[in-house]
């Protein structure tokens, strides 16, 4: 048997976890650092403690681990989004017309603690808390720490160093600063910035309202959302213009201002939320940015994964899972080129750029599917249609969001690439009204395909000359 | 006639020394503070004295300031690209079917010497060089230079100040640090480097080969091109992978390989080039980005411009003219509302982002396009077909590449949309063998203007719902 490398790994947030017991279960000497003290032992600040939506290509990486049986313990079943109107009208827009197929809501701070007990139970995986990575140096893989308890500079060395510590990344910005390596890096910041509220369980500890749907509040330039949590309680986000628009963040000053706005946009929300105003003031406003970068390898021995190469917007519900299918991939390569730490990191990082780039893209793009289009018919008409499709001829059709939802195996720059197609495809169908009451489903699915088809090739023959 | 504010500009460029003009002219006290020395009376670096191609939109700026007749003095028309391949054999593929619409070659340093001359003329326009900036409070319109000569600690205060200090901006980086004012930020590196060579002028003076065209030699992933001096010589530039490929900068780190290379890749180029081997290692290795970022402007009393805002790749020709036309851009808003400084910057970042964005992408399209496409049949026969429609029908047509370069009303936005339909529908119509030689040529323009038609249409519904 090959020796078995030391693995340092920068952050022990979801990504760095999961990491962690995959190299754990292979063998390597892991030692998992993280800034922060164990969230087993403290109590989650509120406003932070958001829930994430879970499927299918999270399933994938927990089932590579061994976990799937204890994640479906902390999952909440969502079948679609159940959308308000302003008059407290709801209709539910289901994710797929396949039964089985549905997302889950589930509790950051939950699932971390679930990677963070099997990491500690493998004798080779060592855990570090409450030491902050200060600097990286990347050529000789070594990482200095401060410690935040004894204010003691730490240095850790290892053969490997990965940085899964977010979007923050120190050790991206070691790699970033570095002019020799040329590392492109964008920032982008969206528009809107989010603020957690709550709606609380009730009394006997039973939900307030329907517990299995994600429910969206569109209302154009601003929208409300919420998850539900499995002590009852939902957690409910405002994704709201900073300063443009008729409402935003710099003109909701007041405890006033506040409620008259949840009152005029979202009064039946406003009702289950008995701490709306406080909430608001007490809890910090969070800004959305999308990042990107590359290379994410450097000198063969050290690469960034998760939030690090890549944070997203939250509106695919595919950060938290992107990350993990970094480790997925990643693996596949450990499997086959094991011991080669060059070749693997090169070979992971070329095939992954390309799908971390399409989730970003396809994460901003549902940012305004979710505030505007749910709301707009030629929208609504579309996703009728792509339901029955998908009802009816479960084998010959996916939706976008099936795609990238239900599809694990389908690489997300694919999935962008045929989805954004049918999209367009069935679009400019129903708008030069060519889906006619008077064709059968199977007829219309024949030429929704072939439309398909056409606009792949057209779009290629003009890409590759 | 209302007061005329303060007005510090950072970076006498190519971009700040015309805005310099310009504000003078409009009777501003402007203070145009440089770090370098005054480029008029120091020698010109080896390897770093480019050319620039100058066409229309460059014009326009120039008209604006009256210097549209001193400027052509240092202008050398070129009609074409002149592909060179590796046997020696060339062939001219003309910028336009227009007999007058051809680009130019001109000096950087003779065409910033014309404006600093323009700005110096103004009693009202102070320079000052040798003053590095260090930092800029942007909320207070004040900003720290260092002196190179006496070291010293210099501030001046403005009631604007304009950041037109280049790709590297240190106003822009100020914008950047401030978390608060959330600036998005991308910096993307080529593949690419690029290195400065000469082919010196005859004995007497004259030309070693054509001097009406811009010369290419691609070679699919690298390329070679020359521009013509006045004093009749040729400033060549060699674009090759860093690290990539068969031939690449990290490879060639001998004279003979460099020889042995030009040799077989360049060998008509490299009879021209008697001291290829020394200049190669004594000139620095450029590298090549593309600066994006947004907002440009802060608390209603700063903006950046130029590179400083939008750095883009070489491969348009468009860079220099880019930053010209930001100049053009912001004197409409001056003029429209002289003295509300908080609208004319507003106005003008939000009328000319997406057209920077456009010609920053427009320009690494045709980075590939020179160095592969140029050599490919199907892009030869499309640019056959858009000269003759040009030649036949110049009020009928215009080519992506006229689009931008010879329609100075148009803005780039629109020209790569348009531009980018019209490539996509003749490539594919001639792909689909759509376009047949029984046609007329009349016929043919008839059809691609219909599918452009229906591209720009589909393309529309997809995207706005």
């Amino acid at each position: 048997m090959s020796k078995k490398e030391n693995i340092l790994i920068i952050g022990a947030g979801l990504c760095g976890s999961l990491l962690a017991v995959r190299l754990g279960q292979r063998g390597y000497q892991v030692k998992l650092v993280e800034k922060r003290p164990d969230l087993r032992k403290v109590e989650q600040d509120a406003g932070r403690s958001i829930n994430l939506a879970f499927s299918d290509r999270g399933m994938k990486a927990m089932r590579m681990v061994g976990l799937q049986d204890e994640v479906k313990k902390l999952c909440l079943p969502m079948l679609g989004r159940k959308i308000h109107d302003t008059q407290g009208n709801k209709f539910m827009s289901l994710y797929s017309g396949r039964e089985d197929k549905y997302i889950n809501s589930i509790s950051r701070p939950g699932l971390n603690m679930l990677l963070l007990d099997a990491a500690e139970k493998l004798p080779n995986v060592e855990l570090v808390f409450n030491q902050s990575c200060q600097s990286v140096d990347l050529e000789n893989t070594k990482a200095v720490f401060k410690d935040y308890n004894t204010k003691e500079k730490i240095i850790h060395t290892a053969d490997i160093v990965i940085g899964t510590d977010g979007a923050g990344s120190v050790m991206r910005n070691n790699m970033f600063i570095n002019k020799q390596l040329r590392m492109s890096f964008s920032i982008d910041w969206l528009s809107h910035s989010y603020k957690e509220l709550t709606i609380p369980a009730t009394e006997s500890g039973g939900y307030k309202t329907d517990n299995n749907a994600l429910h969206i509040w569109p209302r154009g330039e601003n929208m409300l959302i919420s998850l539900p949590n499995l002590d009852g309680s939902f957690t409910v986000t405002l994704f709201l213009a900073h300063e443009t628009g008729t409402d935003n963040f710099e003109k909701l000053n007041t405890p006033e201002k506040v409620t008259e706005y949840f009152e005029r946009e979202f009064p039946d929300a406003k009702a289950l939320m008995p701490n709306l105003a406080e909430e608001f003031f007490e809890n910090p406003t969070g800004h959305l940015g999308t990042v990107k970068c590359y290379p994410w390898s450097t000198f063969g021995k050290t690469i960034i994964m998760g939030d690090a190469a890549h944070a997203i917007v939250p509106f695919y519900g595919q950060g938290m899972i992107a990350s993990f299918e970094d480790v997925v991939v990643l693996d596949k390569y450990i499997e086959k080129y094991e011991g080669n730490w060059e070749t693997i990191f090169s070979e992971y990082q070329k095939e992954r750029k390309k799908d971390t780039d399409a989730i970003a893209d396809l994460a901003i793009d549902n940012f305004y599917e979710m505030k505007e289009h749910t709301a707009n018919p030629l929208f609504q008409e579309k996703r009728k249609l792509e339901i029955a499709f998908e009802d009816t001829y479960p084998d010959k059709y996916n939706s976008k969001y099936s795609l990238v939802t239900f599809n694990a195996d389908i690489p997300y720059s694919v999935a962008m690439k045929r989805g954004r197609a049918q999209d367009k495809a069935i679009l400019n169908l129903l708008d030069d009204g060519k889906l006619t009451d008077f064709m059968s489903l199977e007829e219309k699915l024949t030429l929704v395909l072939s439309e398909t088809k056409d606009i792949l090739h057209d779009d290629d023959v003009a890409k590759n000359l």
